[in-house]
């Protein structure tokens, strides 16, 4: 399994190689935060456990439109033992606070969402009760706190009401709006460098003839934007030492994490490594270079003042494999969400066979998922690693392990690329 | 099931409801598209087929590192027929086009990427030739276009390559930045007027004591952004027809589709279906009042001035099913997807039995799923309608037909709320 190429590329397996990013990481990342307005949170990564200050309700309502009641004036109620009481008043939800008070054999009409008057100590539906003039005719007993909202019946004081790491999706921000709290800490968006390397490309949308797109950047650019962190597009780096040096320190000054496309692997003008390296210095510079999975292998990591940079394949299907692989879980560390890609996993039935891949070497297979009858399935697309679209109708991943074969109907958890993806998992359209 | 309690309100099943809620609003509302630059089109909903004017790639060129050679040369080639071919030279990328020729028995060195000279059908990598000065030893074989990325071979011109209808994810991005397609074409966000009804609600932050925060809008709107609309939030109505009128003018002016939340239920001040009903007209009004759903019984639906008003219930469990019931289907419908909510559908083991539900009435449960030893996992979350942690707690629902009930341990399909709750389907965290 360990096949030494050229100067310093050495595959290693996957796990080794994810356990030495998150040692590197963790030793020269700080996870930061910042405070934001709760109203724009959605979708950020709460970056501090939300404590109630006060209890939610804050005072006991009526849960729906009906009579507020003592529950012993009623506990013999029956068919044969109808009780009748007054109707006193009406409270609606702004009469809160009142000093209303109901006696023996007496009521009030409450709206939903009214207070409840003193002496009462349950809410009788409106379909429950027989009106007649201004009394109310019962013919069944009730519990205490019947259609009730009981104080702190959602949220007491005190308590722990969202961890830290939660994504905050809009019944989050209802509930923080409810608990008054107008700001709240969320992790800072990791800033990512994006270099890509190569004199053949070219930025898009320039009529540029004989180049080639440099579209890998924005595909890598939009991931990271997904993924809840904020891409800086270095721009293309000729094939040569000094530009890359170049581009990395101008990448170090303005991310938190770099990322370089291509130019990482055996070629003559494969220029990439050896600038880590030089650049590293001391303890830094190249932490490994070569893991044992396909697409991905000539994929790598090292240090440059202390900030991790990950080079990744120029291969579409490459770069985007070993940016699932190797960047995801990097940038979830620096969200607090701890050193994992945290991606959904749904079972799959295969449509088609998988043969095994190359000994000792893992297998990133993109799949389309899609549902019919009732269930899960995924055509593996087996495409070049250069071709796009197969990415494009993509919407996940298999991990299959070294040499293992599989059958078309056998069941496979597929790793979901994004939330953007959630579509492929209802209904087929 | 037909239960009429009050003028106008008599439960309808979901199906005939969602029935008269499409035949409403496709005889009403257009589907109408914008144009936006692709580079900032992330998550949007295409709105076109898009079709390659051309060839992608547009050339032959080396997939790997390696030797451009003619295999008719190495056909022969074995461990006991070593075949020399010679090294007339190096082609980088950035070489494209190249006059580049090679004639019998002559290779030359091409980088990933490089074009490919006359003469030669396939690339050696480096790994299998081995380099003696100026030439090269090859002892196996190989077939013609092996390690070559083709012409067309990613994209053909005129092909459809993303079809209408796609919500576009960043490898979308990169095939549209690829096929120099600077804008497109997607749905225009519908926008979403959001009115919450009652005098007891304060809007959140003012400080204002003995008032409800107006949560629910909040919840609503972000609801709206996040399945690709955009919301409008009107504000509070007071219990009056009056008030309640203005609002639903205001919002027929500046929004596509109206939301009210709250009002609608069966109090004597709950003014909103009377308002629609008023403000109608003649074919319009209320189309229907009641579905046979809990939570959610007490929505409705109606048109004003051509305009759909979708009635949402007050209690933040019923506010929130009955939009994923009742909104999304219209919203999906006005991006050009469809009637229908697309959610993702997660096959789930219940933790807890379930209760039938009252006769007729199907149960819309919220859940929560986590994933535990390779499989999803289902904890149904029964904390009353008006109790907004136990939305915050869950992150899909269960619809269970009326009068079924459920033990632990059997399998449930569970819709998901949206794309931010991904991280839940992952491992554990």
């Amino acid at each position: 399994m360990n096949d030494r190429r050229k100067h310093g590329f050495k595959l290693i397996r996957l796990e080794e190689a994810l356990h030495r990013i998150e040692q590197a990481a963790s030793s020269n990342q700080p996870i930061l935060e910042e405070t934001v307005d709760t109203v724009k949170s959605l979708g950020r990564v709460l970056a501090e456990d939300i404590v109630s200050g006060f209890n939610l309700p804050d005072h006991n309502f009526a849960a729906m439109d009906g009579y507020a009641i003592n529950t012993k004036d009623i506990q013999k109620a029956s068919d044969s033992n109808q009780i009748r009481l007054v109707v006193k008043g009406e409270l609606y939800p702004p009469d809160h606070p009142t000093d209303a008070v109901i006696k023996n054999s007496e009521t009030m009409y409450v709206a939903c969402g009214a207070p409840i008057p003193k002496g009462a100590d349950a809410v009788l539906t409106v379909e429950s009760a027989r009106q007649e003039e201004a009394t109310i005719v019962v013919q069944t007993p009730l519990k205490p706190n019947r259609n009730i909202c009981l104080i702190g019946e959602d949220v007491k004081e005190q308590d722990l009401v969202i961890p830290k790491g939660r994504i905050i999706r809009p019944q989050d921000i209802g509930l923080l709006v409810a608990l008054n709290r107008e700001t709240i800490k969320v992790a800072r968006k990791p800033r990512v460098a994006v270099i890509s390397v190569g004199e053949e490309l070219t930025e898009p949308f320039r009529g540029t003839p004989n180049k080639i797109v440099n579209n890998n950047a924005y595909i890598i650019g939009d991931l990271i934007k997904v993924f809840n962190a904020e891409p800086v597009l270095i721009g293309i780096a000729k094939d040569s030492i000094e530009d890359i040096t170049q581009k990395i320190i101008t990448a170090t000054q303005q991310a938190d994490i770099i990322v370089t496309i291509a130019g990482c692997s055996v070629g003559v003008k494969d220029f990439v490594p050896d600038t880590i390296e030089k650049l590293g210095g001391e303890g830094h510079g190249i932490v490994f270079h070569g893991v044992a999975v396909s697409a991905g292998k000539v994929s790598g990591f090292g240090l440059v003042q202390g900030k991790p940079v990950v080079m990744l394949p120029g291969h579409v299907g490459s770069t985007v494999a070993t940016f699932y692989l190797l960047v995801l879980p990097l940038l979830n560390r620096q969200l607090g969400l701890g050193f994992k890609d945290h991606l959904p996993i749904v079972k799959c039935v295969l449509d088609e066979p998988i043969r095994p891949s190359k000994p000792g070497i893992e297998l990133v297979l993109p799949v389309k998922i899609y549902r019919r009858g009732g269930e899960h399935r995924a055509v593996p697309m087996r495409k070049p690693l250069s071709v796009l679209k197969n990415l494009a109708d993509a919407n996940g991943f298999a991990m299959i392990q070294a040499g293992v074969a599989l059958d078309a109907g056998a069941s496979v958890d597929v790793k979901v690329y994004s939330g953007l993806e959630f579509y492929a998992l209802g209904e087929s359209r």
